[in-house]
């Protein structure tokens, strides 16, 4: 079932026309937030006030919710439209995180009359977590977390949890800290029902915790989370004080755009701010220009070097059928090694010490590769041309995958040693080395075991 | 850091080599679950004996959590080096999902030893989730979870969820069941424990949950769960009855895998079974060796088309120095556009129901790249070759690079029309065909343009 078909919104559409809030809010109540949100995006993109009606008719914290699942563009078109009183209430009631990326979208006028509007613990918390720098742990952690003090019975810790729950992004876990807010260790919920009341949170807590720093790259908190299965990790500074936590949701969300911003540069597109369906033509262009410009100068040195052995070309002009292949096999087996040992990295299977061994591997394996293609070559070159065009043919085969496949590996690499995301040895970046590098290695085996003529 | 510095394993290390089993078990205390199996590893590919004995140095219940981290293929040496008793104990203590995974990799033999001692309540468990098809949810659901009764009070609910608690994969949210264990709602732990303690579990429990059915695509199970945020999934059988859970966890490792296999499909590797830093050199070989074959193939209709035009070609040997750099245009600007698509449908992001709209703006965007590069050769023609020349290459220029988004598009969406995954969609692929097409168009434009001489 797509989730924007029609039919399925159909009772929502039917209470939005008889404009009755009642009506709507009721047709809305059956919706989760992830639905109402798609829902105002689409509708919203031809009509506004629908989105805006659909928005305003849900009960307060249900208003926030779904804000909070819609699309930073269809934000931003809704920040302009919703009266300034009401905006306060939905952002008041937004998660610490989600509030502060709304934050970042808005202009400084919208920026400077949104926070006048809000109480001041709202706004403490939106200068602490707009200050750190964008793609870091400290700019998607929130600061809704549970925290219970050090030398706490589970009963109070419990009564605690009960009293501030509403306000917390999780209670599963609370963190135990002490005076000066250090992290101490964390407590289940669940190892808090299943305790005596009398004992103490500290004798109960989990200590060697995993945690990280503010200052830490969001792929590496989304990798630590799901590693060791959490549903939060920590987030301290530098004195080792409890400032925030990332928890699982957001991870997920993060994993998925680092990989889809992994697969775009592999087919060398550019980041795009939304996603594919919603960008607009020029961002698409935008994304995808600069590349596909770069390779074009790129792809001049192999026609520069086609041009170089005219000679031998026009004495062997049966030369030309086989350069598509070899040239192309040298850049797919190029492709098959740089994504292996990219997605390797992304994921942190791979580290820059297993490198040696893997490249060690990597040869191994081309040179089966390389042998197999030659032989498939070898017949077509015999059944097509002449023994000797076999033979080069042949050759060059094996030597354009095994020089492919090392490519491949060691862009990658050099690439994260440069302080560059590997993810840029993209297979065009890689196909366009191997055509120069094939066209070179083919035409000069050519030239030496066939000469001029 | 990273968590195989031996100087982070080297209290470990220092442990295992005094070979008393209480000093193991301290070193060990201070590592997470993640850890310890990483550990067994590795050091288990020189030395199973040290692996063995770090195992079952630990606690039972730790030792089943370490176990059920440690990737398939060491588990199966493992498996052979246990004693039979210890193993049933590990197995029994193993969540249920984990346990029918391991029970599928071992060998008929194996299987019915350890099934003969399992308790029968385990048994039961293998049976049923190891009957559902591998890569839907049957099989990675747990049965692991906590249900509750319709009818039951707060107080009550608290209370069996207390009392059964430590055999459950999760207890924050607790499925309400009616006696023919069909699925009406679910409570959350937070809500239970902040609801008056008589309070009826059905007037708290949120209703119009999302589920889905054993024989939905793991993927889709991924996708929903990180769609709305859940900590876990609920899967029905055909009669609405609650038979499973698929926990947050497992799904990210389930995005994870299809995020690398798709990756890895858009540079043409097949499937591989263990990561690519253990898989053995012949199963790399084996997941490369295919499309580079068939890839081969399709370049030879490349070769052929030039083959073709050998009289355009020899009447105008400059036309080659173009060549390369025209057809591989096409096929950069086929990947971006195929890419983008994939990895769109792969997230949920398009539907096919986009595809039109989709289409239209893509023609648009490739219109806008083809003209910013034929306007790039056109002045490399001028300076290079002749006005005539120039024109021939920028109207190419235009086409092709029309031609390779519009087959980056298509191909994709045919693909998964005619039931295949989209991602089989490959760069390697879209180039190969945007080669033979591009090597056609280009010649054809020059014979008609320029004449055979």
């Amino acid at each position: 079932m797509s989730f924007l078909d029609s039919e399925f919104f159909q009772p929502l559409y039917e209470a939005l026309e008889s404009g009755h809030p009642d009506e709507i809010q009721t047709a809305a109540s059956s919706y989760n937030a992830a639905d109402l949100a798609d829902f105002i995006e689409y509708t919203g993109a031809e009509d506004d006030a629908k989105g805006l009606a659909l928005l305003q008719s849900l009960p307060a914290d249900q208003q926030a919710k779904v804000f909070g699942y819609i699309e930073p563009d269809m934000q931003k078109i809704l920040a302009r439209l919703i009266p300034k009183g009401a905006l306060a209430g939905i952002v008041t009631d937004m998660s610490a995180d989600e509030r502060a990326d709304f934050f970042n979208l808005l202009d400084e006028n919208q920026q400077h009359a949104l926070f006048q509007s809000l109480a001041s613990r709202e706004r403490e918390d939106l200068l602490r977590l707009a200050s750190f720098e964008e793609g870091t742990a400290g700019a998607i952690m929130t600061s809704d977390y549970a925290v219970v003090s050090s030398g706490m019975t589970v009963a109070s810790a419990l009564s605690l949890l009960r009293n501030t729950a509403p306000d917390k992004e999780t209670i599963y876990q609370a963190y135990v800290v002490d005076k000066s807010h250090k992290l101490l260790g964390a407590i289940s919920l669940r190892n808090l029902i299943i305790s005596a009341p009398g004992a103490l949170v500290d004798s109960l807590m989990a200590t060697g915790l995993v945690f990280t720093r503010t200052d830490t790259e969001q792929e590496e908190v989304a990798r630590l989370i799901s590693r060791y299965d959490l549903l939060a990790l920590p987030i301290v500074d530098d004195d080792e004080r409890l400032v925030g936590i990332v928890t699982y949701d957001d991870a997920m969300d993060v994993a998925e755009a680092e990989a889809t911003e992994d697969m775009h540069k592999g087919a060398t597109v550019g980041r795009l701010d939304t996603s594919f369906k919603t960008a607009s033509p020029f961002s698409l262009y935008r994304s995808r220009v600069q590349w596909l410009v770069i390779l074009v100068f790129g792809n001049i040195f192999t026609g520069a070097g086609i041009a170089y052995f005219e000679q031998t070309i026009s004495a062997h002009i049966a030369l030309l059928f086989f350069m598509p292949l070899l040239v192309a096999s040298a850049g797919n087996a190029g492709a098959q090694s740089a994504t292996l040992m990219i997605r390797g990295m992304a994921t942190g299977d791979v580290t820059t010490r297993d490198w040696g061994m893997l490249l060690g591997k990597d040869i191994l394996v081309a040179t089966g590769l390389g042998l197999t293609m030659a032989l498939a070559v070898m017949v077509i070159g015999l059944f097509r041309a002449s023994p000797a065009i076999a033979m080069v043919v042949s050759i060059t085969m094996v030597t354009v995958v095994l020089m492919g496949s090392v490519i491949g590996m060691l862009l990658p690499f050099l690439l994260d040693k440069l302080k560059f995301d590997p993810a840029t040895a993209s297979t065009p970046l890689i196909t366009t080395i191997a055509d120069v590098s094939g066209v070179l290695i083919y035409f000069s085996i050519a030239t030496a075991v066939l000469g001029l003529g």
